[in-house]
């Protein structure tokens, strides 16, 4: 298999597990049916992807350049939709699948901004952009306060494992022991900070009067 | 009149009914004046067009390149602002003009997307976005729960009546033709819906619990 | 100081006013913590600048193609954590910095439109995106309904001043020139438009039920 063609498959997982994730937050929000159960899921599967594509300027996004992504998407969201029962056997599935996709997509997107010749900074601040986008925009759609901003490492994760993906191969690591590397560490990050209840330093604001 | 001059001219009564119709959701929602209300007339008008050239990555988007769509929406979103007493006398004048910007955007989308290169399964999806696009942003600018996200169909309608004006032509007949037919399917679904309480199905979850 | 260095100036002066703000409502809302806070504060720094660039085309958007933004906007960010409580001792210091951000970036905006073969009337309209893009996606992130829809000036400003920015030049007058009235312009109005609490003519709405 071609680092192409291997990246391509890491997209597709990451897609189907957003999507699966999307769909999910869609049937524990209120009252969605299966028409805006399967909105959700593709937005949150391939949002992050196509702000990706559409600030480093590859446009049409490869959403709608292969029908692959949209055909993933879809699946994912129909299997949420009809097996959400066994999912729910699962533990806590909605975190695993998030955690599988912002993985994916940060490590991914990190590679393809440098491939893309994207500088090393910006290329990590876009994966991470890649990994948290989906997630962000299903955030929105549902109206809950967006992942990236409340506590519990979410975004720092992301960036993290973009680091890996993109200084490995700036040290001679070939890029997808990178890619594998940058994957672990978020999801592991994310997942200790979950499991640990890690926690960023807060402001200490006396009252929130003080600031306006 | 040409096959182009025709299409914007669709676009153009789109961009007038949904101007009128973000104008009317914001006279609606919590107390805008007249300049949030023109702005949430404009970004619902212009809204799903201008998504649709940022995806098929041509830049600026139409609404930039001549002055037609935001004279139009300007325009649109000030027969709003003056005239909601005499439009508060028409059935349910939102939803109308929900429905016929609804219906030109996803038709004139798709058949753009067409004309872009982009392949049938995807323009279909691109011409719902288009469809929906402007009235997603609304919703989340005024704080509701997006209509592609709950009952009542919404986006269903949007994606049959691009399909139709996607796969007539592919059948020989005419663009014209095709996207009339798209139109009116999008129309009739949607108003049907409305009026007869079409509902998709829904997920049964015994607690929301149950799946995180 | 060439013109292209002294807009570039004002452009990361205004990313690091915006920066604060978006920093310091992040800090008001919901128990934020650190990555919370640098996140809203990158978003309203350059929110507003990466949509003019995907709208005009210039792909990847200028926050990508060199470090500067970043860095100003992080920067911005930390100095509002950290400072937050020095800061709290200026009046009203959010409403402070969003003015200056909203000013330099409607100005700046404009200018950059124009400069990419925009006509004069969407060049103003895109100004004005500019300024208040960043601001828009903040409140959306933190679920406020957004300034540009609420009563007390803040996109009439942004356009008169971008009028002034765009239009000046056409007279004769330097783009520098042209660029620092249509700034004063804007602050001034939004100013006045906070102390003096202007107020832009209202729909009167028997009751919200007379529309739908």
């Amino acid at each position: 298999m071609t680092a192409q063609g291997f990246l391509l498959l890491l997209e597709l997982v990451g897609v189907f597990a957003f999507a699966l994730d999307g769909a999910l937050v869609a049937m524990r929000s209120t009252h969605l049916d299966l028409f805006g159960v399967v909105a959700l899921g593709i937005v949150t599967a391939v949002g992050g992807g196509i702000l990706r594509d559409v600030l480093l300027g590859e446009l049409p996004p490869a959403t709608f350049r292969t029908w692959y992504y949209l055909a993933t998407a879809t699946g994912g969201a129909l299997v949420a939709f009809w097996g959400h029962r066994l999912l729910a056997r699962m533990a806590r599935p909605i975190v695993v699948f998030d955690t599988i996709g912002l993985s994916l997509f940060a490590v991914t997107g990190a590679q393809l901004a440098v491939d893309a010749g994207i500088d090393p900074g910006q290329a990590i601040l876009l994966g991470g952009l890649t990994g948290v986008g989906g997630g962000t925009m299903r955030d929105v759609l549902v109206r809950k306060v967006p992942s990236i901003l409340t506590g519990g490492l979410y975004a720092v994760p992301a960036l993290l494992g973009a680091v890996v993906a993109v200084v490995g191969p700036l040290l001679g690591i070939s890029a997808g022991v990178a890619a594998f590397a940058g994957g672990v560490v978020c999801a592991g990050l994310r997942t200790g900070g979950l499991l640990r209840g890690w926690r960023a330093p807060r402001a200490t604001l006396q009252s929130p009067e003080e600031l306006d």
